[in-house]
């Protein structure tokens, strides 16, 4: 095994992984993130192409994102009422831990 | 934003994202794996190591690693008993996600 691990204090209060596994930890939210991906996407569009999700989930991880700063949120004034959703320059950042969560996937599970 | 993500569908049974994260999503299944690591290392050395888990939480944890073949258990016929984990092969790889987790973290949230 050549893998030399860097080494991180996790009982650290600033643990870079409990901080980011705090944000990103959630059942739904990487798959929300990888979902909505380099798209503008409508809410009811993003719903559907995550089965298994429910409303109350879905609204709650997206609020969560949008306030870590991680998605943004436009609402547009018309009837019935527009809201689409895309990632931020930091959401899209996290796009490349759901490619290695696809990649030990496929090559380990799969 | 030049990143282009792999397009994967999550709602296929068989997507590697879905599998990963119902192995590694639980909230402790990272941390645990990240402070094993490269080292062969006994049970009361790896609770200490973890600030905040439980005994019942560690436990569960670490029999769900072993039958999902991550983790390997050694059990020394000895008074008292010596129990000492490591990671498996599979298990190691399982580490770039977390160095991409750190880098993440320690890039936009520390």
């Amino acid at each position: 095994m050549d893998y030399s691990p860097k080494k991180i204090d996790i009982s650290d209060e600033k643990c870079p992984v409990k901080a980011t596994l705090s944000i990103l930890g959630g059942k739904w939210t990487l798959i929300i993130l990888y979902q909505i991906n380099n798209r503008v996407i409508r809410y009811g569009e993003l719903k559907r192409s995550i089965p298994g999700i429910s409303e109350k989930m879905l609204i709650q991880s997206l609020n969560q994102l949008i306030e870590h700063g991680l998605v943004d949120k436009k609402a547009y004034p018309e009837i019935p009422p527009r809201v689409e959703y895309s990632l931020t320059e930091i959401g899209f950042k996290s796009l490349p831990i759901i490619d290695k969560l696809e990649e030990f996937g496929r090559e380990n599970l799969i």
